[in-house]
Parts: structure tokens; C-alpha cells; sequence
């Protein structure tokens, strides 16, 4: 690799722009509008197929080749000097959760955009190619797991396997791929990195609360979601008596109240939730025989991450046997704490520092597609702050400094890792 | 009224035809059949209307006259030899739960049109005449609150109300009964009544595990509904740490075991349980940042109604402040207990003890059609045992001779209130 001090075109001079930025992110964001200001553009839905389009446009117009896998991951190229190198990677997901944000994703993947139409502007050449990828269904929300599909590049999980999801309507991933027009003919996995690199959202206060422009990601949190399903019986409100009832939605509460109990007893660093819960028949009159909830646990250890899930088991099993009530447990997706790569960490680092942007070592608390990358490429990841740290909410929001200070630093981690033509 | 002394008659020989009773509550039962043996035959579907349908084709082959009112409620007459007098009345409802029983409400129908072959057969006269009901929507399931048209027959809804409940789908009562052609022209309540009789299976363990054959129902429980919203901020399940979580699901976990303790405290009589549980977003990923549910707490006191109620606020208040939610409460149902008419309680116990069935006064733990009837008019109700006390699910279940026995009893106490022409 080259360094700024023996690359003069790699000056602290040398930024994006800013209004091009955003403009493109406002743009992108009328596709697929929420309901109070976000987005609501969902995995392999017309508006992913409308976003999918218009992203594809914005490439074509700045001379980049787009390539289509199987998985419908998108791969817009810009070509090198020397095209046997391998490229360098930038991008993130455009897919959102049902009541999402304009930047989760968004940004990592419209700054590797703007880094392009850069380069261009300033006929500046990379001896690798670069390449800005869109990867599909990095949320999860409606087929889970999340990371799906840079999970498959990966070889985490197989493509049948993953395009045999279904969403909550039955309908399957590879069909509703295929319905969309976004399959395409390359191989998942096929393509070699030379390294990669993913911009993103916080999605957590610390950023904010430390008044710092840039996020050094050097590991990421472990995840480890545990689907529950407890049955008891559907009983009349009324007419059981209290010592006769089997209430799977009384036990769930208790549960509930464990997962908080066992992340906290971890703490700072573990989080435990459960956002997902059904509960049957879900009548006001009666007793709920059947909940299904899925329990998220979260750390950068993974003896704790193994710790919790034991102990959540055990201490459901408990609540359940006492009330006399059915449990089962199912282990829905996980993946081990992530360290980033020491080279793509200090092309980062080092960005930041020549920039004159302030910077903090973090730990991702939220699962990337670059956590899965990781396993099959040099990966590095940079955070900028958002508002409040709130994230896959509607309300998310960020500064047009705050993206634009991060796709600066992207800019000068990919120049500075793709070798500059002088 | 007569009594058994002075009316030969009424002797203890005189009893249903059980077959037939129960070839016909079979028959009803394969229209909207559940997917575990029960049914799914909720209010103003095409499949009510199906029932409805074989309801009154069953009643004109016996020779009665049908009226409809404009909430849709059916009134099959058996002509009386004295017109003038006011009708005998017995019924409850051909609606089901989306996981109902084959019995809950179609016994008390179906025994009622078994009472009048038995009479057509034997060509028993009575001077007051006998009018089998059909209440709309006793299950309140579809459009809350349940008991809803025998509560506009009633005075205690007006109907314009009533018409405007909507169901999950936005779509309105008063639409969805014109939709499947059964909203009448004849005015709702305009009908008086001489007494009303409803048989009903129980719906708790009490018979069964006493071993008796009838209830007697000296009174009926009062309800209250509370729905509680709480709301928090959606938030990403992993990048939010701990002390900066509103978590909503968490705070409904600690309502529902304050639900629970606040009914303990008033065994044994009392009970309570949240059925009806939903969740917003709904996203393995998000932290939940609203949830609605609703609290159905019941007593035969209204002054342990009263305070269940008021801590239930003060409870969930307090957790609401202590984690830093919203919350608001609104009471979406409720009635008060019910002392059952003594006369007609008395005609009941007199038919048991007559035609031997042992027996047992009880209190109704669920709401009934009869609760809100015994507002307007002299009103008995008449329980048979179930299965385990199992209802609200599609294992619902009672023998034939349960059934049986009940119609019997609701035959003789019908006969000795509506008077037999000798």
C-alpha cells in the first residue's frame, strides 16, 4: 500500500461532495416512503426493485459496469489501470426494515457512490478496480436472517437454503427475487476482494455523546437470536379458574423479564431484547395458549454471547416447567464477534487523522454485511454519529457533516488501499 | 305460571329426542369448520351467514315463523294459543371464536329448536308462544365488545354505535352485515319478553369435577376490558446500550405479572389475563416501541371489579414512569355482575330436580347474551358441563348426555313459564 506522505495527490485537500451526497440520498429516500418521514422499502418488493433501478442508472451515468449474482448483489465497477488486481469493495444494503431510517445501509452504499463520481470529477485512476455493491437483505425483517445474502457470498449460509426463506405471507426469497427482475446469472461468492470496506450509521448514542465525527470499527458485537415457542392452552377469559389456566402470555412476560436480568448482569457491553412476539390466538377473551417470541442477544465476547443463551434456556425452561407449560427452543441466526482487519483499521485511522475529523475506537453492536465479508476479504468498517443513536426507527437522522465527514474517510481509506495512479 | 304439581304433563317422561339434538349440533358444525376439529365461524363472515341459513331452514321445516331485526339477531316464533300473551324466549348464539368449540353458544340455540320438535311431536300447545334466538356477534372476537347486539337489544349500545365497530381490516359491522344479507328490517328491542332462557355449556372444570349434570345460575360475573397502549422508541435490538432503551415489550412483561398477582389477591372468585397482545414494529431487530393489549379482569363483585381495575392503572402507571414510557389506558368493555331472576332460577332447579338430573348453583365466569337480557327481562340461564372446563379452543367438547340433560332441563323449565294448554 501507498501512504499519504509518499502520495502528494492524497491531501487533506481531497474531499467528496457534500451537497452531490445528500442530494442523492434525499432521492433515494422518496422511493419507498414510511409513514412518518423514514422508509418502508423492504427486501425484494417493487420499491427495493425501484431503488435497485435507480441506483443502477446513477452508476451507468458515472461510467461504472454493474454486475448481478444470483442472490441479486449488485456489483458496480470502476475500472483500474491494471485490471488483473484485485478490487477494493465499498457498499452496504438499500434495503430497509418496515419502519426504517433514510441512512441505514443507504449511506454505505451512495457514499461508495459519491467516492466514484469523485475519482471521476477529478479524472483521478486507482491502480484496483473499485467496485460499490448493494447487498441484498441485509435487514432480515422480512426473511430472516439478516446479512442474508452477503451471508451467502460468504459461505455462511448455501444459496438453496436461503432463497427457500419465506416471509410471513409464504412467500419465498427466490421467487420473490425472480418476480422482481433482480436474479442474476453470476455465481455467489465467485469474485475475489482485495480488501473491503463498509460505511455506516452508529445506530447507537456513543458517537453523539463523545462529539466525534468518526467511528474506528475495530471489532463487531456477536449476535445470537433464540426463537421460543411456549404452549399452554387457549382457555375462555372467564370461566377458568386462575389455578386451572396454562398462559403462555403470562410465562412470555416472565421471560421477558429474564433476557433483561441476563444482559444486564453483563454489562455495558451486552444488550438483550425480544422485538418480535405472536401470540394465539390473540382474542381478548382468551388465555393465550401459544407465544412465539425470538430473544436477541448481543456482545463483543462470545463467552458471554454463550453464556446468555445457556441461561436464558435454563431459566425458561424453569418458568415454563413451573407453570406447567411446553417450551421449545430454536436457535434463528447468529455469528461470532468480528475483529477487523489491522490494515483496512488503519487506512481508516489514518484518513481520519489526515482529515483533521476527531475519531473514536468503537465496537459495532449491530450485525453488517461487512461482519460476514470479513470471513473471506480484508475488512474494515467506519461509523458516523446519528441522532439520539436511534436507528430502525422512522425518526433516524443524520447531518449532512456527519455523512459527509464519513465518506470522506471512506474516500481516502479506498484511495489509499486501491493505489493511486500518479 | 303453572308448576309440575298441577300439570301432568310436565311429568319426568317428558324429555328431547338426544339424537337428534345431536345430529343437528353435528351438522351445524361442518360450516366453518377450525383446522383442529372445532370452528371458525366468526360473526358477519359468508360462513355466519351459511349457518344462519341452515338455522332458519331448520325452524320453518318446524313450522315457525322467522323474524330479523336490523342488527341482524333472528327470532324463530312458535305460535302461542293465546297471541296476545308476551313470548317465551330461549337462544344464545351461532357465532364462533377463530379457534372456537362446536358448543359454546350453538347448544343454547340448537336446544332451543330441539325443545320445538319435541313439542311438535307430542303436540303439546303452550299459551304464551316460543321464540328461539339467534344473537349477532356474542364473541366480540371480530368487533369488540362481545354480547354486542343482545347488548343493542338491550338498551345498553346504541345501534348506531354498534354498526360502526370495524374489524382489524377497517371493515365496518353495519357494511359486513349488509354484505352477507342478514341486516332485517324489525327494530331492535322493540320485542318485550315474557322471560328468557339461555343453556349454555360452562366453559370452567366446576361440573365436571363435582360430577353434576346442570348448573343452575344464580349469577353472572362482571368484566372489565382495559386496553393499554405503551409507548416507547423503536430502537436497533444491538447498537442501543441498556440504559438508553424504552422498551415497550419489557414494560408490558411486567403489566402482565401485575395482571396476574392483582387477581391472586382476590381468589378465588376473581381471574385475569391479557389475550389480546400486539406489538409494533414486530422486528427480531427492533426494540418494540409500542405495544397494545388488553387486561379482561372478572368477578361476581363489582367492588373487586372497581379495585382490580384502578391498581391495574396505578401499577402499570408506575412501571410506565419508572422506565420512562407513555402509556394510556382505555376500557374497551365491561358490565356489571348479574343476579339471575329468581322465578326463573327456580323454574330451572325445580325441571332438574324433576327430571333427576343432579345439579348445582354456579356463577357464570363468562359474559353471556343472557347477562345483558336480564337488563330487559325476567332471565334464567342453564349450564352444562364441559370437557376439562375447556372452551375458547377447538378441543371443546361434551358428551351427548350433557347436552341432553341440559335441553331437557331447558324444555321443562320453558314449558312451565310459557304454560302448557292442557
Amino acid at each position: 500500500m501507498t501512504t499519504h506522505d509518499n502520495n502528494p495527490l492524497l491531501g487533506k485537500n481531497l474531499r467528496v461532495n457534500a451537497d452531490r451526497l445528500w442530494d442523492s440520498l434525499m432521492e433515494m429516500a422518496k422511493i419507498g416512503p414510511g409513514v412518518a418521514g423514514g422508509n418502508n422499502r423492504q427486501t425484494l418488493t417493487d420499491e427495493d426493485a425501484e431503488g435497485r433501478a435507480l441506483f443502477q442508472k446513477w452508476c451507468e451515468d458515472a461510467g461504472c459496469s454493474m454486475g448481478l449474482d444470483s442472490m441479486g448483489n449488485m456489483f458496480a465497477m470502476r475500472a483500474g489501470t491494471e485490471p488483473d488486481l484485485l478490487p477494493v469493495y465499498v457498499g452496504s444494503h438499500l434495503d430497509t426494515q418496515p419502519t426504517g431510517g433514510k441512512y441505514d445501509g443507504v449511506l454505505g452504499v451512495l457514499s461508495g457512490l459519491e467516492l466514484v463520481r469523485t475519482l471521476n470529477d477529478l479524472d483521478i485512476k486507482t491502480r484496483h478496480p473499485i467496485v460499490v455493491t448493494n447487498w441484498t437483505n441485509e435487514e432480515g425483517t422480512r426473511y430472516a436472517p439478516p446479512m442474508l445474502s452477503s451471508g451467502v457470498f460468504a459461505g455462511i449460509h448455501s444459496e438453496e437454503w436461503a432463497k427457500d426463506r419465506v416471509d410471513i405471507n409464504g412467500k419465498r426469497f427466490g421467487d420473490e427475487l425472480k418476480r422482481i427482475g433482480w436474479e442474476g446469472d453470476e455465481p455467489v461468492g465467485a469474485r475475489k476482494m482485495h480488501a473491503m470496506f463498509e460505511l455506516h450509521i452508529e445506530q447507537g448514542p456513543i458517537l453523539e455523546n463523545e462529539g466525534k465525527d468518526i467511528g474506528v470499527v475495530t471489532h463487531g458485537q456477536g449476535l445470537s437470536w433464540t426463537q421460543i415457542t411456549i404452549t399452554g392452552r387457549d382457555a375462555h377469559t372467564g370461566s377458568t379458574p386462575m389455578p386451572l389456566r396454562r398462559n403462555a402470555g403470562l410465562a412470555m412476560g416472565r421471560v421477558l423479564e429474564k433476557v433483561d436480568e441476563i444482559a444486564l448482569s453483563h454489562a455495558p457491553h451486552a444488550v438483550g431484547a425480544a422485538g418480535h412476539i405472536e401470540v394465539f390466538p390473540n382474542s381478548r377473551n382468551v388465555i393465550p395458549g401459544k407465544v412465539i417470541f425470538t430473544v436477541d442477544f448481543r456482545s463483543p465476547d462470545l463467552d458471554v454471547i454463550t453464556d446468555m443463551e445457556a441461561r436464558l434456556r435454563q431459566e425458561a425452561q424453569q418458568i415454563a416447567d413451573t407453570m406447567g407449560l411446553d417450551i421449545a427452543f430454536e436457535k434463528v441466526g447468529g455469528f461470532d464477534p468480528v475483529t477487523f482487519d489491522d490494515n483496512c483499521v488503519s487506512a481508516i485511522r489514518d484518513a481520519a487523522e489526515r482529515l483533521g475529523y476527531s475519531h473514536l475506537n468503537i465496537i459495532s453492536g449491530a450485525g453488517h454485511d461487512a461482519c460476514w465479508i470479513s470471513r473471506v476479504a480484508p475488512t474494515g468498517m467506519i461509523m458516523c454519529p446519528c441522532v439520539d443513536g436511534l436507528s430502525h426507527n422512522e425518526a433516524e437522522d443524520i447531518t449532512k457533516e456527519w455523512a459527509t465527514a464519513g465518506t470522506d474517510v471512506l474516500l481516502h481509506a479506498v484511495l489509499d488501499t486501491a493505489e493511486i495512479v500518479e
